[in-house]
């Protein structure tokens, strides 16, 4: 009983991380895209819920190819011994039968991590996508792509035959996240005014940092299930070990975050901080359950490191991501895959309190894990680009400069966020057209 | 022990609602008037907790007549045997021994309920309501009515005797509160400026789309604790299948809603979207138990449809719910009772993941539904709209014309929202008086 | 099983306070230091994860003197027997053997609490500490001062050999937060503006009072990890008396303040109702297991009281607390330990619900807490000073006149909140120094 308990309340703290993702991203975001931003925020988990159980949980959950499931495909059609009874489900899952919970548990559980896949695009396509295509490559991401990435390392498919190892997923969700995102982002082109054909880069702040930090302490929360709730069982020695390695990594993302942001740009940068702080949960998301707590601390702190040096980078190629999604979770996610073969200790021993960083995995384990973030890029980069180009042939990915340059809150929705206040006009019409921003229009 | 874990977590996650009311409403209405909102959200839970100690949960669960409890009735005072050892308690609160949890257990968790009715009701009396009487309003709601529903359906009183099903409260708590909340709309009249002479209707846009949507997350996630929690102990099979039935509902909510009022509007529409989610919760929260996955999604699905429609009707008919939470809760509330009668299996099988849509009460259970709905409108309407009366002839209910323009907070409060934002004057001082919006003035 | 989820559940829940203070205190502050404030509570908990992790824990519970421990003092180094098996811990931290879940439950649950004594001085030295020395003082105050205290109490040392009682740390949490805050208030002296030559005070009000509502209720969430938790072990008798008094008190917290400041001031302030809850919830926090429902009514009442008092009297006597900290933590950390030594039963009866107000634990035990009370304030109020001026002489503890006239944001952090916004300038340049804001400048 406990078990399953245990699997609903850290699987709700993973749902409530569609709020933290949806205040972050509008926070984030200009006060003239915002509804729109919470529109997609919003509507994304629905579009989850019903992709996942559709057809998503069976490819990845499935008996089957070392690719996707063959079984038991449509609308969590398996056969179902279990819940009445509430034994655990022993059914053609079988690369889950490893947890002893219903299967409407399991099917949950998995759905908020597929949903959080999802909702991880939606910020690095922020403020010019139309809304009608961030519905549908969503449908397409967590029904096809995402499920066969969790086939191949969850679902008992080519990957976890290769041993690789991804504990709560840096590789599985975030970077499959993050990998659909860049392609987004890079097929959408940035948005108009941010790069100028003189080589400059306007910064565009976000319109409230107070929203953006309720978010990041919503998904720091989340993350408590996230990772300690990946055991899908009340074991108390890996669930306690995991709560810990998953909040020094965090702390250490947003001290590392901090400080080099301070001596880099002068300032402690807030934006960095909140980043910071994603990037080390990001990157303890494999090795969580595997490391110690010293471990977990190196961990995030050189994740918070890689995160500011990712969004400067990120933006001096033009790779307009507003938030910063592709920086913490494609970045950070295959830096925490790669770290957990570097600091596993040789054993599992969750509950080591101790501080060795021992180099536990050795070079075969290293090297599956790089086998895994190799082939998770190329395969979910190209099959987001094929979807995003699909989308665009379609029904077109971009919303019209005018829009645009008016706000999609009111071109998308029809909608003003903000309607008694007094909004700055921070961007005036345009006397030429942004080559770079117009590019990719559609 | 596990039973009683579970009991206080989702009774949490359901306190937790209240802040998700006070968002949504604070967010749909103006911001002149979001210090007096979030005050009422805010107090009315204390005001809720004492009043429901004091007399309610007596009346509710107290052994007694079939339409009120006689024993036990002030401050909890059954005989307490349960509470010290741990055991569950098995005193005067007969209707509520089957769960075997500490008496105090029991009390916290109906006491969370019982708010979430109370809360219900602000949001459709928001902008023109005295502070005051909102209190007193909400005091009797919770000592009175509310407890004479629950007795009638949970507390083994008559309609439980006629074979009415409300497993997590569509009709006991929401209906309940919708129908309040109607009582009180009718009675104040509209906001001044919403419906003209001419017969148009200015349409009054929320102050803060960001709050709105976060209390929307809020009061999503405080389901997986209202319908799950419904079992008051930790069945696995149970457990795991309602909080699939209570998300597939929302998830269908939220579509039906953004699509059919994009149809319908020409634009997906913010406030749909969320009321859509709502609407799909209300509807699935008394048939959570004994319905399908599948007709979770039907269910949803009519949800969105229906508070789409009901919002639009509701303003031609000039009942004016600044927040929609009459087409929410009331007429979900009812659709999601007589729900149950139309998709209930023929057994209870909570864990079925087939997609049977089986009509399995027959017309008797359905009948009954009906009866309930029935029932509990015509009392709590009746006793609601007397009380709303016996408070305006006692203290007023209404704020006057100069306040309601210039805004609840400062005239009830003495507070602003947001001091150091520029404002738009949106409503200039009227040259006439609004003969709808002044006529229920006290 | 039960207990390590309980457990951690519970400390999830006191981990989130760490997003309710950020709320509540920028939107009780000025939106020219809203990311000043964010980015100090946002930090906080990093420093406080790294600072307890790296000395605190050994400090507070390895075995050693009455005022601290001198065993497994650093990173949690004591002999790891538990973990890996799940078992209890019983190593070289025997003042915490008492709970069997795994001692790193054991440290993560002791690590939110720390948390929250550090995070509680954030408010009171808002809108003119300098972004470095609140990290600095943070660090000191986690790593040595806080659990020199937590030693004495929880840790089996002097005061508890005393017959201290606090169950969930009304004194070791909150009192000793509020102490800190005191001394750094009176050190860094008032915000510019506040208090003119003349004698009169200028009201500051915030400038988000949705955002400092949002926070409240995370924080009444919070507070049902914080108190039922403190069980550190799923006692459901326990758990639900607690669970109950808690909100009870919360409750009557906030009609007192709310009432009281009603008739003291004219209006029901917002602002008092909301610190009304906390002071409810501060004043129980001691007491909540050892006292009957109607006690916890009565002590909350009484905590809604004296916060509204405190913040008037602080204020008379030119203490600048913007957000009301020292009147919540302080005040009623004081009143609710000695609460404790009024009301509690004359036996450990968890679970009773009868309303007796008994003098239980005699003059013994409240000259017992009221020694503590002293004790700690010395200790909290001198080692805090110290603390604070050693940091004021090494890196200076307030920003300039200049900066803090045009905002923190810009000047510590580089950014700006809400840069879409039109902001009222409220505080056009002085004309001349203020002699009280300027005297503690460094």
């Amino acid at each position: 009983m406990v078990d399953t308990v245990w699997v609903l309340f850290t699987a709700v703290l993973v749902f409530f991380m569609n709020a933290g993702f949806g205040c972050l991203e509008a926070g984030f975001a200009r006060q003239k895209n915002c509804v729109n931003i919470l529109s997609k925020n919003f509507i994304v988990f629905a579009i989850s819920s019903v992709a996942f159980w559709f057809i998503g949980w069976g490819l990845m959950f499935g008996d089957g190819t070392p690719f996707f499931g063959t079984q038991g495909l449509w609308t969590l059609g398996g056969a179902d011994n279990s819940p009445a009874t509430g034994d655990g489900y022993q059914g053609v899952y079988g690369a889950i039968n490893w947890t002893g919970v219903p299967l409407l548990a399991k099917f949950f559980f998995q759905l908020v991590f597929a949903g959080t896949a999802a909702t991880i695009v939606s910020g690095a396509v922020a403020e010019r996508i139309r809304y009608l295509s961030f519905i549908l490559f969503s449908f397409v991401l967590v029904a096809l792509i995402y499920p066969v990435v969790g086939h191949m390392i969850w679902g008992g498919g080519w990957l976890a035959g290769k041993g690789m190892w991804d504990f709560a997923g840096s590789t599985v969700v975030h970077s499959t996240g993050g990998w659909a995102a860049l392609a987004g982002a890079l097929i959408l082109g940035p948005r108009f005014g941010k790069y100028r054909r003189d080589g400059s880069i306007s910064p565009i702040p976000g319109h409230n940092l107070s929203l953006a930090t309720i978010g990041c302490f919503i998904l720091w929360l989340g993350w408590f299930g996230f990772n300690p709730g990946s055991t899908m069982a009340a074991d108390p020695g890996a669930i306690s070990h995991i709560a810990v390695t998953t909040n020094s990594a965090a702390a250490a993302g947003i001290l590392g975050a901090t400080f080099y942001s301070w001596m880099r740009l002068g300032k402690p940068d807030l934006g960095m901080t909140l980043n910071g702080c994603l990037a080390g949960l990001v990157a303890i998301t494999a090795p969580c359950a595997f490391v110690s707590v010293g471990s977990s601390l190196l961990i995030g702190l050189m994740a918070g490191f890689l995160v500011v040096e990712a969004v400067i980078r990120f933006d001096r190629i033009r790779v307009d991501d507003p938030v910063g999604a592709i920086s913490v979770h494609l970045v950070n996610g295959i830096w925490g895959t790669l770290a957990l073969g570097l600091f596993a200790q040789d054993r599992f021993t969750p509950g080591t309190t101790g501080n060795g960083l021992l180099f536990g995995g050795g070079t075969g384990l290293l090297a599956a894990q790089a086998l895994g973030v190799a082939t998770v890029g190329v395969f979910v980069f190209a099959a987001a680009s094929l979807a995003w180009l699909a989308i665009k042939a379609l029904v077109g990915i971009r919303v019209s400069l005018q829009e645009e340059i008016h706000g999609l809150d009111i071109g998308e929705h029809g909608n003003v966020a903000y309607p008694d206040f007094v909004i700055h006009k921070r961007f005036p019409l345009p006397t030429e057209h942004d080559a770079v921003g117009a590019s990719a229009r559609s």
